[in-house]
């Protein structure tokens, strides 16, 4: 025991010599070498204490953190399953490549997250414990954006490429995972803003467990994803489903990954989940990770050959509808709308129960006989202002009788930023100031 | 004078005693001519003096009301003009038929406002102002409803038809009148309102001088109407035109009167202003009213040819567009909308900035597996209520960050009932809850 503390000593104040070294300036990469050599000798379980005194001894977080980039590097080759692809093998920018590069990032901020929170339980100073608070605040607070990104992005992106498959439960499996996470997540969060409300003793110990617990999930998910789940896409996902899938990346965001652009070619079409042969080839089956193949055998594959387009449905772009489902849409909208084209005519309105009637008697009527003669000179300054682009909108509001009616005008342009007329939108925004707290879709009663 | 007097107070005297007749239960009709009798016998001046003696002898309101009736018929006869289309002529339910229905019962109510104003400013007595004030914002309020029906309807429905044809300048005219008979009768509302914030003297004077003028201002409009406009268009629409005003005056809504069914036949086909052909033919010009022939020498004839659908524009029955235009609407809605269709699968989104994001890859996807695994059971209990006509909505709120987003969920139907899917609208309502006060379009500045 005296030994193997002593060792840890040495492995400790060389890890110490080393950040100091960082600290004072020194590159992380041209150290790089020197680092593996000390952390290759120590223990994956060892580590996280030796960090932990580390930051006891008043290493800064920063540079612990440029270590974490290190050691979270060991940890995954030590840990590297068989079926793991390697990121290096991907191209920079693709989006597998984008996802292993942000489990790197998940993978340090669990760590920190589980050192962190064991060296608040510990640590007897109270300015250093607030210190230490304040980095759990803003890990937590990071890592809650898991969920808004990575998470969100497989959720919304990739699961329907391999639903569309017959995997169904590979994604049901998954997202309960990313659901549990990001409760505890939450939660971590809900503790820490009401750390007052409590003994410390009490807070610190329930917090300890519940980072170690979040720490150990999120980590989990890091290693399926990477043995399990990124294999399977690798498998399965051709060129153009990958492009379909880059686009829509960056309109959901990355977590702390900034990729450079990447494009599998001009020839290749983006492929949507809906415009894929969902049936799997054998070949591709006996591609997937033996865990993927394990659970298969015991289902028949459900391959989802729904159709979207049907005969006559219009393109928007956005989806498919028919022009009968485009009216009950509009029918339906809790606004009532009027668009009056780049002629200043009136071209289109909502239809149904509104707040100001329309009928189709005004189609085709320029709008300044719409209004009563008094105000035709401001609806000519506000379109004026529309049409050269000094105002992106004009906004009023009145009360109706019991209702309290908000009217908004907006211009609409095309893709090329030409005019392409006015839209006016009317509603009762009466109800919504009624309402307060919250409503959530579990709070729902039959 | 004592002569005239005293010959007035005959009159006076034989309408009571008809007026008690009524009371007690005599029917208005069979006593009808001994009233036009009396009544024709009184020159249409000196009417109201004896309604407001009447009255403040006691009779009740809704007994002068009966003979009102009578007295409108009388007075418009004196002063009906040449040109007046005789309603008789009309078929019963026919748009001008009900125009003109509706201006008799506006000219009554004209003259009894005038009547109890007149009569409040010589009652001394405190309970019986008391009881006219009462008869006066009836009065008042029901008048202010020939804003939002009568007039409303030729804004919106009548005014298209002449524009087109190049009878802008009536149109204008007569929306300007409309405007300023509404601000009239606001303001009487509010003095009526506010009349304990003034002395009794002042207040009364001002109101019998405002009541005078709004009196004037509706009859003026009246006989303008009955003259001139109505002429006008009787000589200018065919068949179809009126089938379509008549089905949108339904839509808009009468003052005082609910006409019968009209339809000139089932082969006429409606005809809205953008699909007649505008052109004034000699004959067509030649039987216009004097009034409006000689108007229109001053100036040149603008037809208004302009094609309302385009190549290429959907018809959404309440106007066409182009999809180009309608990607453009719903980027522009403050609200975001995910349709599913009715095998419950996401068919379209509405583009741009949103609070939920939205990627093409959940097009053609169950909704079931767009949700967090924990909440399907919920979502499921949802769509079979709508399914099922159980709930015609589910409705959420809570807060994300800076955001109050409310989640409207609205089964849609087509025509005859079959269930077609299911919106989703999501929406900030934060910005409306901060919302007070009125901000109107007069208050607009550049």
């Amino acid at each position: 025991m005296t030994e193997l503390l002593s060792n840890r000593e040495q492995k400790k104040e060389a890890l110490k010599a080393l950040l100091l070294r960082i600290h004072n300036g020194e590159d992380v990469n041209s150290l790089k070498e020197e680092f593996r050599a000390v952390l290759s000798s120590i223990s994956p379980l060892e580590i996280p204490i030796i960090e932990q005194e580390l930051v006891k001894e008043g290493v800064s977080a920063k540079d612990i953190a440029k270590m974490c980039d290190l050691h979270v590097e060991l940890f995954r080759e030590a840990v590297k399953g068989t079926d793991e692809v390697e990121e290096k093998e991907l191209p920079e920018g693709h989006p597998l490549w984008v996802r292993y590069m942000e489990n790197r990032e998940i993978l340090k901020d669990a760590e920190m997250l589980n050192l962190y929170a064991r060296t608040l339980a510990t640590t007897r100073d109270e300015r250093m414990r607030e210190e230490i608070l304040g980095v759990l605040e803003e890990i937590v607070g990071n890592l809650r954006k898991v969920g808004f990104t990575h998470y969100n992005r497989d959720e919304m992106l990739t699961f329907p490429y391999i639903e569309r498959r017959g995997l169904t439960a590979i994604a049901t499996v998954l997202w309960t995972k990313h659901d549990e996470i990001r409760f505890m997540l939450k939660h971590l969060y809900g503790l820490l803003a009401r750390r007052d409300e409590m003994p410390w003793e009490g807070f610190v110990e329930r917090f300890k467990a519940k980072a170690g617990e979040a720490s150990f999930a999120l980590s989990d998910m890091v290693f399926r994803e990477n043995n399990i789940y990124y294999p399977t896409l690798n498998a399965l996902l051709s060129d153009g489903e990958w492009k379909a899938v880059r686009m829509q990346d960056d309109e959901i965001g990355y977590y702390k990954v900034n990729p450079p652009e990447w494009d599998p070619g001009e020839d290749v079409k983006p492929l949507q989940p809906w415009q894929i042969n969902p049936e799997l080839s054998a070949e591709e089956l006996l591609s997937l990770p033996k865990e993927v193949q394990q659970a298969l055998k015991g289902q028949p594959l459900e391959f989802d050959k729904g159709q979207l387009r049907r005969d006559g449905d219009l393109d928007l772009g956005t989806g498919f509808v028919s022009v009968e489902e485009l009216k009950a849409i509009f029918e339906a909208l809790p606004v009532d709308v009027t668009f009056i084209d780049k002629d200043d005519r009136v071209r289109f309105f909502s239809p149904g129960e509104r707040i100001f009637t329309r009928t189709p008697s005004i189609l085709g009527r320029p709008v300044q006989l719409c209004h009563p003669p008094k105000s035709v000179h401001i609806v000519n300054k506000i379109l004026r202002a529309f049409k050269e682009g000094r105002k992106r909108e004009a906004t009023f509001w009145l009360r109706l009788g019991p209702k309290y009616v908000y009217i908004k005008y907006v211009p609409l342009f095309d893709r090329n930023g030409n005019y392409l007329g006015t839209l006016e939108i009317t509603m009762d925004i009466g109800e919504y100031k009624r309402i307060e707290g919250e409503k959530r879709l579990l709070d729902w009663r039959d």
